[in-house]
């Protein structure tokens, strides 16, 4: 245990994201928001071999830095559920031990290096790390959410309606 | 962009998984393959805080490093595909420019700062970087998964069956 923790790994960004945020308050949070904001994901031009065929694909799994985000706090209050903490690893807060997001985006076109897609919720400039295909996904009756569950229908108890992301 | 290609990021391990596979060889793959091997993940025990809350919900996402694999293939044939060659970013090839892996488990229960999980496609002391939870997915109905739906469709005229991962 203690070893793999000494090794460090070093990662170089693939390319940017191009969107319609400059500051983390536009970014629609909390109960009910929904992220459909387009933008463009811009590979670096050595890289652009790597898209082949992506074309195919409706949907992508982005992974990318909350590099304008320091620290890292291992309870945290969730926009969703701003009354109680919550473990970090339960939420997609940025303080995390390491500042990795993911954000699944529906392709809508490409020219070369740059990918358009729609669901962008990270801020403009954001370093991209990594691009894989969205292949499968869990069943909805599979799945338990836990306090994300409770806090989505407690919010749908005051709003009536609240999904999305938190 | 290229002033975002300049900088990096250094991640450190949260954790260590620990399975039942200790070469690649072990793991299924290609047409067909399905994961339902148990395993733990193993955090830092300075980390534990940060899992408060997760025994509510029933999947992970586990972000992890291809730790023993080296260099980068911007064009791979992937196992489920091997005559045809496709762009690194769809495909999940470990050859890619970080070699950020991404695994979708079942969690099973939790001792401490182990998690038992089920659906480990990861190499016994692979370096976890970030767990998050599973919170929703793309409906099957709206997804084109390009060459892979493809690949599939003919393992499945070959073989009578093909589904999973590749």
């Amino acid at each position: 245990m203690s070893e793999v923790g000494m090794r460090t790994f070093t990662m170089t960004p693939i390319g940017v994201v191009h969107g319609p945020y400059r500051d983390v308050s536009e970014i629609p949070k909390g109960p009910g928001a929904e992220h459909h904001a387009e933008g463009t994901l811009e590979l670096r031009p050595d890289l652009e071999p790597g898209l082949a065929d992506i074309e195919g694909f409706s949907h992508l799994i982005v992974l990318w830095v909350f590099d304008r985000s320091e620290g890292c706090e291992l309870h945290t209050r969730p926009p969703l559920d701003p009354e109680n903490e919550h473990g970090v690893f339960t939420t997609r807060s940025p303080f995390r031990p390491n500042p990795i997001a993911l954000t699944v985006v529906e392709l809508l076109g490409r020219d070369g290096p740059r990918l358009r897609v729609r669901g962008v919720d990270m801020l403009d400039g954001t370093p991209i790390l990594d691009i894989k295909p969205y292949l499968s996904g869990v069943a909805p009756e599979k799945l338990r959410r836990g306090w994300v569950d409770d806090a989505e229908a407690r919010a749908r108890g005051r709003s009536g309606r609240a999904n999305g992301t938190f």
